[in-house]
């Protein structure tokens, strides 16, 4: 086994460039090889001139991850960048879970990003100044009934609810069940702010509520934010209160 | 009123400049009056050389954000920072709420930062891989009813949980009882992440479970991280799996 090796687990941020971490750049230009999905590579193409770029398609996070670990077994530095933050549905865990089955002493270090809902906040206002959960409603890996349990529990502690992965082109119906189950704990006039592509290249900002949010486009490249009872809406901004006497 | 003020409410992450973000730097750099908590000044006091800076105590977030409003109402590009984003339990909020109180005028753009939660994750390995929620302890601004409440939530909807604030010099019960809500739903052994100064001079990662996880010094610098029902610990990292195969 090569000591030299190491891996770099890198958020890049929500997309442009300068939402990255100097840490996150410096992470790459250390790197010999830069592994990612191609969007994301893409997103920092301007980065990798000198770089041996590996790029892969969406599904086959297991394999990338796997990869990264061969070439870093090889002595190499190399990094595998997430968008956002790695450690949010991103490539963190797998890595670490791997590197744990494959019994390799490979050093890894996690370089946290900035994450979608934190870019798409900054775009609405101020939704996240309160407690706040964090669901994705992709059902690839996770039970919908676990993921509908999180979302009443949610609601009902009147939480500020950040959605991640809120539809794709297979699955629709999550989003508005998804609404259903809120609109159990919470007025219709509830804000949501819907935000394709936070704080990077084609962003679409829209502040609405859980009564018309549905008809608005939502994708992949979207996350919602759904205020908690408190959250009003002024001057166009989403804005949570914290409690301060303003 | 002078159009060509603006505020930049800045993250700077939790706290080593190497997390700050390009934007966050290009913020600051564009500024002519930087206004902040003392402890986040000094943090970032490499930055400020040409500056006008204005440091506060800590109590005093509404005069701090008024007198950022007063400077940019003069004309002048003014930075108010926050640790972390100033969008979670920053000062996103009481910015936009003032400027609105006061009838300004003035541009307020929110630069994201990496939260305390993200630096902390990736310190413990990935812990936040899985539907998280974030709650602050301190009962200043919230009741402690209401933040009961929403532990209850989080713990009943097996949500990680991210505890901030979790006690200062006058409040120190809030933590115990916070631990014991979440042991009526989670084992002992669930493990639990303490960490102080995230990816800042002086950190300290302490990886527990909720049996012990009061042995340990927990200040106000210091984040907890409750794993869900899933989460283990190998190898000396804290790992929530999000369902892939490995
Ligand atoms: C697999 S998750 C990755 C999350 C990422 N690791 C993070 O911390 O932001 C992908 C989902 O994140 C959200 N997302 C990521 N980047 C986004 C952006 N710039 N704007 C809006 N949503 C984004 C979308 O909901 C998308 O379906
Ligand atoms: C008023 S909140 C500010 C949160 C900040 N805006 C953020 O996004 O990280 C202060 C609390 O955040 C947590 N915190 C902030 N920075 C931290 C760090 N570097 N390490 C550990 N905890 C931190 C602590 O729980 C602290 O009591």
């Amino acid at each position: 086994m090569n000591n030299k090796g190491k891996i770099y687990v890198v958020g890049i941020g929500p997309g442009n460039m300068e939402h990255m971490s100097l840490m996150a750049l410096k992470a790459i230009e250390k790197s010999q090889v830069v592994i990612g999905y191609k969007t994301y590579i893409n997103l920092i193409k301007d980065l990798l001139k000198d770089k041996e770029v590996i790029d892969s398609s969406m599904k086959k996070e297991i394999e990338r991850c796997n990869l990264t670990i061969d070439e870093a077994e090889k002595g190499r530095i190399v990094s595998i960048v997430s968008s956002g933050d790695p450690g949010i549905y991103g490539m963190a865990g797998i890595i670490l879970e791997l590197i744990n089955k494959r019994k390799s002493e490979i050093d890894v270090e996690i370089v946290p990003g900035i994450s979608a809902a934190n870019a798409a906040a900054a775009s609405l206002g101020s939704p996240l100044m309160h407690d706040f959960a964090v669901i994705s409603l992709s059902n690839l890996l996770t039970d919908w009934e676990i993921i509908k349990k999180r979302i009443e529990c949610a609601a009902a502690g009147d939480f500020i609810i950040s959605l991640y992965n809120p539809k794709s082109k297979r699955r629709v119906n999550q989003i508005a069940e998804s609404r259903d189950i809120i609109l159990k704990y919470r007025k219709p006039s509830t804000p949501v702010g819907i935000v394709k592509n936070a704080k990077r290249t084609g962003e679409k900002v829209i502040i609405t509520d859980l009564e018309n949010m549905l008809n608005y486009e939502i994708d992949m490249f979207t996350i919602i934010i759904v205020g908690n009872s408190n959250t009003y809406i002024e001057n166009g901004k989403m804005i949570t209160p914290r409690g301060y006497n303003i």
